[in-house]
């Protein structure tokens, strides 16, 4: 069938309205009309080509709140009317030791991303959520749980779940001490994901500017990295820290605020750190990770745990064709904390 | 008492016959007559001051084997004739959580170092292995099992704990496939270890000419850092790698090796290494880590179980006298793997 969406035709390009064709149902999908996309820093380093693979046209969007209106033969999971959520990818090999494990995000082939990945039948590019219509096979589409504001889930299928697997990963519960480096899309729901848990949460920013927002978030309190007393106070004292910051940056200063055996995991910056320091890691055996989103069973559990905890990005709501200032205002970390498209202002 | 000792009296000075004073046994001590002391690289570091808190004049060895003469009245654990080992550390404060734990060498407050610490009576600098007596609180002495060659034990009381303790804490066992970066001191009591612990072992090596000693070590393979194809062809196939090169060092071509959730953990250089590329670390959950010798438990542990498996570092015996030339190609890296001082040879 055919959908409205907005795209980028090129790298410089602004997003204008597109039409594309989405594919008749296969026996396992299931078509969704999209109500609300998430806007993610990494539509727009797709659209600029920033990262040098970007197959145009572009339509990005890989944070999808929708209902579904169709559903192929053997698509048993959902029926018609069905609130769903789509998140980064919409296929994997479905056979290797990590999709078996439900960590499909890690797939020992080629994950299948929602956008500017291929179809794994056909070859051709997939288009993400900034349009009317998407057709997913359905073990990759999430249920969305009663009483989660469908208008402000859609950030937890990208901001939400890379943020909560590492608090998982890392065994964050009740009386854990955790601090989050950067107060963005990612890190204000670093902040509320970890108090959802039972953790007491700090916020370290190079800016005392964003204390308030830090406390109002429920932080206990705001660390600022230029204080070298303060932190030279908070030496040991963190289990995790969630680091956001998606740039090029100095982690030397955060790892003597590990305890003995903590870690430090990185999920905001793609590409080079600083030199690291070994003396605090090799004194205390702390560690520098990595993590990237989750896989379905832990995007499940992560949407379900919000509904239960009434867990919610702080969103400002756009219309489709503000998408261009957005992606503006997005560059300058100018939205707290993350525009969500309303996709009915596309029609 | 006064004890024979060879010392640095500067940075700059040759290392010379020096008699010491060891302190009168306090109730919890036994005396120690040192049979053989092992030259770390660390101790040519404290003796020129390359960290710039060497307290002169510097006795060094912290790799000690050597047979009780005398036991405090409260020193119930060791009689006369027992063989002990000293390690790196001959006190801690016994008081905080990491104490309480048996991680002695994450205490706290101020480890207290076997040579270049302060007492923590006296607050006299503490003098090391490298004389023929020693004076140390029982509960930081090890006993030296049934069966463990004592010509060659010394390295294990730290290239050997530091290897071991690593592989403990990422629960090296049956079928690990482990990865071994520099084969040094330190890398060929990793390998040996590993082994042990029945893990399949690789070397990483800049230098092909280090494949016979690889396999003669028991590793299984060598793999040569500048063949582009075969790290590759390695990518995603070690659960853990001891790292340890003691130089400032580029880690990015190992961490792609990792598989899923594998560490690399530095055990080598203490300062700087270069610019870390997070993508395989977020990709794969892949860490970076460091580690620093063990407790008093887990190195009796590794006593016992190198007596059990037979694992002995290699060693090259010297006189005391021959300190000075030892030094000079322990700076050249020439040496496989060990030098072991015969303190006997210092009467």
């Amino acid at each position: 069938m055919k959908t409205q969406a907005y795209a980028a035709l090129s790298a410089t390009a602004p997003m204008v309205p597109h039409t594309i064709e989405r594919r008749e149902l296969r026996d396992d999908d299931v078509a969704i009309e999209i109500l609300y996309s998430g806007v993610c820093h990494s539509d727009l380093h797709m659209v600029r080509n920033d990262w040098g693979r970007a197959i145009y046209p572009v339509v990005p969007g890989h944070e999808i709140i929708g209902r579904v209106v169709a559903a192929g033969p053997s698509a048993h999971r959902f029926k018609a009317g069905d609130a769903v959520a789509v998140g980064t990818f919409v296929d994997s090999c479905e056979r290797c030791d990590q999709c078996h494990k439900g960590e499909e995000h890690m797939c020992r082939e080629v994950l299948t991303e929602t956008y500017n990945g291929l179809d794994r039948v056909t070859g051709q590019p997939t288009l993400g959520g900034y349009s009317r219509h998407i057709v997913v096979k359905e073990a990759f589409v999430l249920r969305v749980p009663e009483g989660l504001d469908l208008s402000r889930a859609a950030p937890l299928l990208c901001a939400g779940i890379t943020t909560y697997s590492p608090l998982r990963t890392w065994n964050v519960g009740p009386g854990s001490r955790v601090a989050v480096v950067g107060l963005g899309g990612l890190g204000h729901m670093a902040v509320k994901l970890a108090i959802g848990l039972g953790a007491h949460v700090t916020v370290i920013s190079r800016s005392r500017a964003k204390q308030a927002d830090a406390l109002a978030l429920g932080a206990e309190a705001l660390l600022p990295t230029d204080d070298a007393q303060a932190l030279a106070a908070a030496a040991s004292s963190f289990d995790l820290i969630v680091d956001t910051v998606p740039t090029k940056h100095d982690i030397n200063p955060y790892i003597p605020l590990l305890d003995i055996d903590g870690t430090l995991v990185v999920v905001g910056q793609l590409g080079d750190l600083q030199e690291p320091f070994t003396v605090p890691m090799i004194m205390g055996r702390r560690r520098v990770a990595g993590s990237m989103i989750g896989g379905i069973r832990e995007t499940q559990e992560m949407l379900d745990f919000c509904a239960r905890q009434q867990i919610l990005p702080d969103c400002e709501m756009i219309r489709m064709d503000q998408i261009n200032e957005a992606f503006d205002r997005l560059e300058r970390a100018d939205v707290r904390y993350r525009f969500v498209i309303d996709m009915s202002t596309l029609a």
